[in-house]
């Protein structure tokens, strides 16, 4: 049997997605991601699992092409060859993060799916879980958080969601409630930026008074200015075990920071290799939430964590809507990284049962276990995979445009960072 | 086939160390190392490499006791089997490195033949060479260093080496011409702190002279006050791509760092992943000589890897007296290692041509190419090895004292550090 790559399947694809609220704009109804196969003759899959809009998919389909041929254990050539192809491009990511776009960060995001499928055929080829191949596995299951949104009942043109609407103190913590009954969580993170500071502080309280106990964290994307941020800081002491990314840029977290009691997070201001050293240096962040879809796969968030504990900086995982081949390298990953110092993020509770597995990882207990099959451990279900597909050829949407949809959905409605 | 160790061997062994001179010492007649072999079965042997001193001995044995049914693939399970059992033991290295001595830098040092052996078994057990377990290959060879030291044609007690006397320029001229005709090395390092640093600067310039276009380096191991650091930097500016340890701690060279013109590189300053953040805080150092020897084996120097590309410092490898298995492994880990910025320190030459493999892996244009077998893709000669492990029981050494034994050759000798 041939041992490098002999095929390579990029299929975009589109899933309901349920009109959350953050720092000020809303999700669109549909979430596009794109599901990358590298194939090794007719019985070998790799998967991987990235973004779908369409300038990041447009270079993710070159590098499919130029990776034909790979032995999936040279990672280093699989990403020279994509470097080769995509190096220099310059493409903007539309899912707010902030910071410059670099040529760097463009390539570790288009390299990332394809890093971790051939991480998933290397497990395969071997016989062996991929947390195996990160490192052996120094915890038996990976805790999540429950990952609660400001909410509308459904969208302005559609039927409510099973969530139903969480506007106010009392329906978030609803939402908590029913998502903690159901998946076992034990930690919350509220995204905010979404209603004035005072309003999401009475939120927290609320989940404070009902889930004693439950570390807490409030994310407002930089809805914040340093002076407002540094207020909520205050009024929030003791309640958050860390507040994330309340304001833009390095240079206004480290502001915020030397004020704030508690740590400060961020996955929109230490974004990519480069932001560490001054990132660090200006004690901007007490916690980086990695995320393996822009540091560029399992092995350089893996790299990511070491320097985090080298640092002394804590650990977690920042989350997009994804589906549950990411759910699955975020649990190997997890299970691999001694330094995971926080429960992760996931969005899996928003995807209202919609996979392109066969059999999505359950959460229980508020945490995954790793598969203990061949790499990933997971299977495409191609009947999910084509339909999925054909959402996206339906939908019309090619790029993520959250604050175009608002603008729409609210008409007067302008983006303003930070708001408050 | 079961695939857990099934036996763990432990050989303390002995080879002859040429007299070779630093920082005011001499290397003893017989360099210790120590052999651990993971077993699995009556085939499968994984091979790490250590130093021998009686006190690490004793903890690499006790480690040997826990890791029998451990999963070589589980490394987070060998790591925690190994600390359940070194935990807590403070046991200071006998290799010149300075830095107080801690626990972590302990279980890091017995560790790390463990890690090796095992990776070295997952490399077999997938039939992979060990480079593709590492992120596959970023360079096709490992470019290695001259490393000339000053020396005495023989032990006081014995016949001259084949190396001959290096006790001027002249001497260590002749020295590095025979070493590049030998092994094609393209960048020299010359271990000073052994004369008064002019003699040494005469030596370097006699090198360049010599030499033109070939990298060099002095490492005087400490021996240097901050002023005499900062009046050779100033001297040697244009003749050195860095200067190793010139002065002892992290806050002696941010102050020499401050003001020469060339990178200062470490092994004796940053030694753990403790000393990471005062020491680039600091900026005491432009370049990490990373020893997977006391990093806690491959995939922790691959972490230190990654912490020094992120810091923006730049990374070579640091060697003592060794053998093949550590020059195997530190071959597979260069290979893998895309921020390798420096060729890499190796005794092999001082070696005389002893080693404990059937085919040591050979030095042609100053590089190593890892090997295409499995693992680490060499074998254990066992008729070396028995010879070595009587050489060990035999002469009388078990613990290294370079101090000692130069006070023995030199009545009236002092070791300062500081000396000049």
């Amino acid at each position: 049997m041939s041992e490098t790559v002999t095929d390579v399947v990029v299929t975009p694809i589109a899933f309901p997605d349920p009109p959350l609220l953050k720092a000020s704009d809303g999700h669109q109804p549909w979430a596009l991601r794109t599901i990358v196969e590298l194939r090794i003759g007719s019985e070998l899959v790799g998967l991987g699992e990235t973004y779908g809009d369409a300038p990041h998919l447009e270079l993710v389909r070159r590098a499919a092409e130029a990776v034909i041929g790979v032995d999936p254990f040279d990672l280093a050539d699989l990403y020279r060859r994509i470097a080769a192809v995509v190096g220099g491009s310059n493409v903007p990511d539309l899912h707010g993060l902030t910071g410059g776009s670099t040529a760097e960060k463009t390539l570790l995001r288009v390299y990332s799916p394809f890093e971790v499928a051939g991480l998933d055929l290397q497990g395969q080829l071997i016989g062996r879980p991929l947390w195996a191949l990160l490192g052996g596995r120094a915890r038996e299951s990976v805790p999540f958080s429950a990952y609660l949104f400001y909410k509308w009942a459904g969208h302005p043109d559609g039927d409510a969601d099973e969530w139903g609407e969480a506007l106010d103190p009392a329906g978030i913590v609803a939402q908590a409630r029913r998502m903690i009954d159901r998946y076992g969580f034990k930690s919350i993170k509220l995204k905010g930026g979404v209603f004035e500071p005072d309003e999401e502080i009475a939120a927290i309280r609320a989940l404070r008074a009902e889930f004693p106990g439950y570390p807490l964290r409030l994310d407002p994307n930089a809805a914040w200015t340093v002076d407002t941020s540094i207020k909520v800081a205050h009024e929030t002491d003791g309640l958050l075990e860390y507040l994330e990314d309340p304001t833009p840029t390095i240079e206004g977290m480290a502001a915020v920071a030397r004020e704030a009691p508690m740590p400060l997070a961020t996955n929109m201001c230490v974004i990519s290799f480069a932001d560490v050293k001054p990132g660090f240096e200006q004690r901007a962040v007490g916690v980086v939430l990695s995320d393996h879809h822009y540091w560029g796969g399992l092995r350089p968030s893996q790299r990511l964590a070491g320097i985090c504990q080298a640092g002394e900086v804590g650990l977690s995982m920042h989350s997009n809507s994804h589906l549950g081949i990411s759910l699955a390298a975020m649990t190997h990953l997890g299970a691999a990284t001694p330094n995971l110092t926080y429960a992760a993020d996931t969005h899996t509770p928003w995807q209202l049962g919609v996979d392109v597995l066969e059999h999505p990882l359950p959460i229980v207990d508020g945490a995954v276990i790793p598969p203990d099959g061949p790499g990933l451990g997971v299977t495409l279900d191609r009947d999910a995979l084509a339909r999925m597909h054909e959402d996206y050829q339906r939908c019309g949407i090619r790029e993520r445009d959250d604050v175009g949809y608002m603008k729409q959905c609210r008409p007067g409605y302008e983006m303003r960072r930070p708001r408050w």
